[in-house]
């Protein structure tokens, strides 16, 4: 992966990161973060995976369910946020669409998605930490704002 | 839902807007465009919803046709703009891309969406107004910049 | 096409860009970037289209393949950048995610769009461009950052 800091102003970096054939997505956004120690950001991006596997939260078994794409696809869209865990580290949290080759969209949160040819993305990173916290319902790290934040 | 201004600068306000299970995104968004009266921003997004109802504009009959997705989803992207009416209320038009059980994408224009358990939402302010004018070929609000604008 | 700045902070402008019934997206985003010679921006942005061309990248045949769509869609979520070419001409790369009458999405590449009635971009530039050169194994013109950039 390739990465250059494109911008910054008022203690808001952005970075463009550029991952080739071969790359894992997640892996990668995760040791950026970590590098770079972002603990607040957004990300939206495009490119194309070799394969992935997406996941569907099932609600009643309060599990993930893995959703394998054996297949080059489009990546038409990744929308997510980077965070801070509980332990300090960074959270990363992807969701996207892919594209098939007839045209057909699917889509959920990413697991694993393995670049080719390329995956273009840009990192906004905000001043301000997104705290995930776990959720005693789900199980999952969700953001949760700073006492005073809420409304 | 949980509102934090997670940056500022020249005139630009960055948002994060944390609902949580039970918040009805497009009340919720409207409700907090009013609040901090934003009439320009753009909004991205991820989560999940319980239920949800899409629109598809039907361009014959010049009217909305409601796509109910009655089962828990994935936000696999929203993506959406807060302008301004003619009244000088904010006027909140989102899009999105849902994901189902075993992958497959629906999209269209967001009605209403019942989170769970939660959606994540930065909201971009602009210094400009975004101003919608009632378009008489179609009775839909579309966004008409100041004269001089044109090109 | 409509255009305005609606931003400007440290050598990074944001305009709206609003498409009406009749504009081509590629044409007028191409038109718009070498106008105010944008060497490197993201888009975002939502609307409909009349019909449109996605693509999608054959792998083995190194190739892409046109995916019509002939029918009124939303345009649930576009997603794309503006690079340099190896002219120094603006290089627009753009994704996208459509929803039919039903809501079944379709993903791809943007090869053509014909808007109707709107489709709402912002288009954030960063200072820096974004260099692409032909890639050998490809054939596609890839986001290249400078030397020093590599990590």
């Amino acid at each position: 992966m390739q990465v250059r800091q494109i911008q910054s102003s008022g203690g808001q970096r952005t970075f463009a990161a550029i991952m080739d054939t071969g790359d894992e997505a997640m892996e990668q956004v995760c040791r950026f973060a970590q590098r770079e120690r972002i603990t607040g950001a957004q990300i939206t991006g495009i490119g194309a995976f070799e394969r992935a596997v997406l996941r569907y939260f099932d609600w009643d078994k309060k599990e993930y369910r893995d959703i394998p794409v054996d297949e080059q696809v489009e990546v038409a869209s990744l929308i997510g946020d980077i965070g801070e865990d509980e332990q300090g580290e960074p959270a990363v949290h992807i969701h996207l669409v892919v594209g098939r080759r007839d045209g057909r969209a699917l889509a959920g949160h990413l697991k694993t998605g393995h670049v080719r040819p390329t995956l273009e993305l840009i990192v906004t990173e905000s001043p301000a930490h997104l705290c995930r916290r776990k959720d005693a319902e789900t199980g999952l790290n969700l953001i949760k704002l700073r006492e005073g934040a809420t409304r």
